[in-house]
């Protein structure tokens, strides 16, 4: 009998998830494979929608759960949980013994997994390596410090590719197969506009519609309600319904949260919120929006693969490759308002976005990630990191 | 009234807490400084001589002390220590509330202080960030994470400071000031050698005799037992008198601190053990060494100073840049006493070495370390790292 | 000069700092005490009102925020949260060093805080000991093993002193003062009602009122959405305006608070939320209110100081001594909806009622728990508790 | 199919595993049973023997390993590894979903376990509540708390069934078992005095010995080391032969570490060190005894089944029934000398010493334990306790 090779997935958070769970499906059916996850961090609170829930559905084994991020917005109450985290995972790899160690992107779970999993000898594959977000945010730090710590790099983007050999990464570690997240997305069944959940509200087929989804910046955490405001009285000013997505765990989130209720009570007619809209309806939402504006990565990943036009708002993914269908503009009203209308109402500008190739991926990440963690050779050259500094 | 630069170092280990004593005895004196220390780790155990007593003695002022060494040599055990040593900084910093802090090396307080204090966006100065260990161990990938969440370096070579260019590291964050532990050996008062205490065990002035500082490596953590073996018995062999100091408290130590105290059982008239010399002591013991075995990073950083001949064993250090008064050889018996042998009595060797200059500092380091503290720009281009590369 | 002595409170929640605060208004005016806070758990949460800013505002010292608090309604969270807290407050009392801490009630604070002071053999006071909260609540397991880990006991009844001696604890550590809150709420200045800020929505000046507050039980936390509703329907039946504050910090809370949300959205003539009103306003909110519902324990400690009636639904509370001013129900929109109306239309009741003695304390227990605090010798006796059962 | 009865055991340190060895014993042929262990505090130390091993010798499944032991002799440093221990426990009892879980005896262990099955609903068997150990000692406090958490009790001695029911418990939680550790004691196969490994030492069959165990007291820590220094003396004055037992993980026990390795170099013929002797060696070492010494509960308990005369040293299990063949004496060296002559010399006292029968048990207490395990009713009346005090 083959010894099964035994794949171990950390996540803490729907972002992540929603990225690893394509790669997931894929290993999941690989009779050389054993699967498992370990859920944490956002995952498990009621705050951010318990989203643990989402991954039981999917039916995926999990190894352990564990219980650690701390309700507070200060930041000190991140970093606690960062350290119950470490504890956690500890005690969770030296149980599980896996063979390889999965995690994604730039949040606490990329440095404390990989950290983790490298004083335990355990080899660690990093997927979203050598991206880049705003400046000077903390998550550029945490996912340098985890491609130093992982032995295997999944890049995204052939620039960060190149960011991780210019960091002294080996070439042999690293496979720039695009984003997973776009698999799904790109082959995401089509759901007729009229049938669209949140869609109910329109009051025509032919209204154009924002999707607004704007995630706090923990360095700016004490103007994160300040920040909303300018956009939301940017479509107030327009007059334009609006679907807006709740923000993530960071700091500054519940002033976000708190503003972004006040205007759907103040505005019934163009506010509408949403927790945890389905994958498939919001994908569907995407395809048949005006625009999407806020400061989600998805306005960078995954609308290139629909042609659709972002406006993003703010420092948060300005730093970030944009294929060509990103306005970039301030915390300001107007400017926000300026650019929204630009994306709507100007066809050329339109046309092109239509026809842009998404340089993030072409839908087939998953597989090309799966073949990788089955294959690559587990030995002392993965595990031990080579110095490649020549000075 | 002027407010004081509040300035915090973290120690967890007497090897870090050699490094930054210098500096703090500059700061300590300088009446713009409020200087305070957060003692942890190996500190506080007796099974590693309790160290925070010389602290204590020393007089610095101690905010905190963070009890976190777990007791067992399984790597687990040291995880779960980092994620106790974490939660700990963290409420720490935040009841401090810090200018800068302050961490030294690649042991795990570096990448825990730095991580913490880059969260709640509080300036990191790193000393000796782009130094190179030993292949494939954990301190090399701790050492570049933790780099990429510093925002001040002190570099103990210049070509370490190169590294850190590499890396993506801006210049202005970058001092190659040289080791401040130099300082201190470097202008450590000279002991007559027949008051040097552990000498009163030669019978002759002219005897000579080794020191062996040999510690475990994390990787090679279940044959630490067997490595230290082959170098006592090549100590056996030459049959000459060998001052033996206790290993750190990395995996492994327990092996070898066994394998010592076995040794000096059966060969009293061979080896002598001991646990903390006082400073002067043992620098002196140094310089009248003939030579210094093991794998001691002070083989490669203070020898120079003294034209000590060092033989290295295994793979501790061997990627680091030696001076040329270092012999490498394998964990064996017979390379080891070899390697003792030429470094003993070929003079021609012992004359290159006497000459060398030390490339790791020249004795004023901490002088232009506290310096940089003392004045540099506290503000956002110190805090929020732009991103350098370019591809 | 005389060595000050050190008293170092901590507190948790809001419902403990309102029972230990007269305590502290009474020692901050001491100049032979050194007077402290740690403040933790749901203090530090915005979900729960940030209520450290309280804290801040009365201008206590304080030594240390210790974040814990994880955010999940799962029980295992809680624990999570209990690990975290008990090494901050080793860490914290390690370096306060205090002649003694102080602690209330039955949440985590009370065991973690009397088991890490008892284990560093520090004299710890407790609050509220010999209490009895409902059937098989964890609170009473915690309050009991609390009495056993602490020194000095200050009850609020002298049925309480009794449980104490039942379980053995001398009688010179026992100490029935009663409840200290009850000093604010005695003296607590008189507002004219129609000053009164939530009451501005009454039509008239006679308008009878309602105030409710529910919070989970953690062994029916599944149930909690369940219970309030029925409690909720009972009032729209009876159209009565009804103020409602915000449950505590329990597993079960996210169910009420999503209901009370709901229901007050939908009858926002019936229903006013409140969160963090002053307790000045409070006090003279219930002084006016018709009736009190729901199973906060204002209901059975402080509404018979004015004479005020009570309609206590469900579990919790019920194992509680009551002076005679309260009806016990079920989760049952029947039976709550003819308690109330008893409540406020029988006079005889009423009358009754309005005639109690309160059994939890006069009004100056601050003064006689401060007395105590200040003068009790801290000597062997007080800290080695005897083994007093003789079987 | 039967759904298996899951019961889960924590064990800490040997002294609690050999307690429960033989329950598990029972257990693990039991096929309505699922057994699994989680291992944690000392017996993942080196520096305590890492008798995790001979848990996996043993063969019982091992659900979790939590590492938490904090290696500092500061009391601090204990209560860190509590913090540690309980998260560690509650992330594995959720995981684990046990029926009951099961603990032993006062260390800290007890209270962890207990405390967070409470909290999360699971019903906690407690086996050795109600005992007293000495005065003031933290021990006492940890297990009355542990015994107002725990649901079940096996208790060791009528007696301490009776403190059990002065604190409230119901009856139909208490089980008077005796003690299981007896089982093996009493059937021990027996190996002839000339074949006992230890014993190869003697000159003579007939050459009287001691064997010494002394533990540290925590409230006493700093004296453990002049304390175990009387008592060696005592010995060196006597000239007996005496086997030392290393004494447990409390803080002070590096300071009687230190002192029996010293005087063991010095006095080689009659001080022996054993750190883990097996079990079979150290019972039969015992049955040929003179007098065991020191204070270890083995002469409390097990002494009287072998008709063995102890000398009790200090105050450590001075509160603690005794059988009658128990001298009890201070930290004298005078006063230890008599007792022991007294104990060997005497031969009335040795006659009544070895007619005694053993109130802790008469060998078949593991039978009993897991008798009431396997049939105990789970449900809310076991799981709720209710308040029994009435006042």
């Amino acid at each position: 009998m083959i010894q099964k090779r035994k794949i171990l997935f950390v996540t803490g958070a729907r972002s992540e998830y929603d990225i690893m769970q394509p790669v997931l499906e894929q290993l999941n059916n690989c009779n050389d494979i054993e699967l498992k996850l370990i859920v944490t961090g956002a995952h498990l609170s009621e705050t951010f929608g318990k989203t643990v829930k989402n991954i039981e559905n999917d039916g995926y084994e999990i190894a352990d759960r564990i219980y650690n991020l701390v309700s507070s917005e200060d930041k000190v109450g991140r970093v606690v949980g960062i350290g119950t985290q470490i504890t956690g995972l500890a005690h969770a790899f030296a149980r599980e013994q896996p063979d390889i160690v999965v995690v994604v992107g730039d949040r606490e779970e990329a440095i404390t997994v990989s950290m983790t999993a490298a004083y335990l000898s355990i080899p660690v594959a990093h997927l979203a390596g050598g991206d880049i977000a705003n400046d000077g945010n903390i998550d550029n730090a945490v996912r340098y410090a985890t491609s130093k710590f992982a032995h295997i790099h999944f890049t995204f983007l052939e620039q960060h590719a190149q960011v991780l050999r210019l960091l002294g990464e080996d070439d042999f570690r690293i496979f720039n197969t695009g984003n997973p997240a776009l698999d799904k997305f790109v082959h995401c069944p089509v759901i007729p506009k009229n049938e669209i959940a949140p869609l109910k509200v329109l009051k025509t087929g032919n209204e154009p519609y924002l999707v607004l989804i704007q995630h706090p910046i923990i360095t700016e955490a004490t103007d994160a309600g300040k920040q909303i405001v300018e956009t939301l009285e940017a479509v107030v000013d327009l007059g334009i319904k609006c679907f807006i997505n709740y923000p993530n765990s960071d700091a500054g989130n519940f002033a976000i949260i708190e503003m972004i209720s006040k205007y759907a009570g103040e505005y019934p007619e163009i506010f509408y919120l949403f927790k945890n809209l389905d994958r498939v309806n919001y994908i569907n939402l995407l395809r048949n929006a005006a625009v999407l504006i806020g400061n989600s990565s998805s306005g960078i990943l995954e609308a290139p693969s629909i042609g659709l036009p972002v406006v993003n708002i703010g420092s948060r993914q300005r730093e970030r490759f944009s294929a060509g269908n990103v306005i970039y503009v301030d915390y300001n009203r107007v400017e926000i308002a300026t650019a929204i209308r630009e994306s709507i109402y100007n066809p050329v500008y339109r046309a092109t976005v239509k026809g842009i190739v998404n340089p993030y991926g072409d839908g087939n990440s998953a597989k090309k990630i799966s073949d990788v963690l089955r294959s690559i050779s587990i030995n002392d050259k993965l595990i031990y990191k080579n110095i490649t500094y020549k000075v």
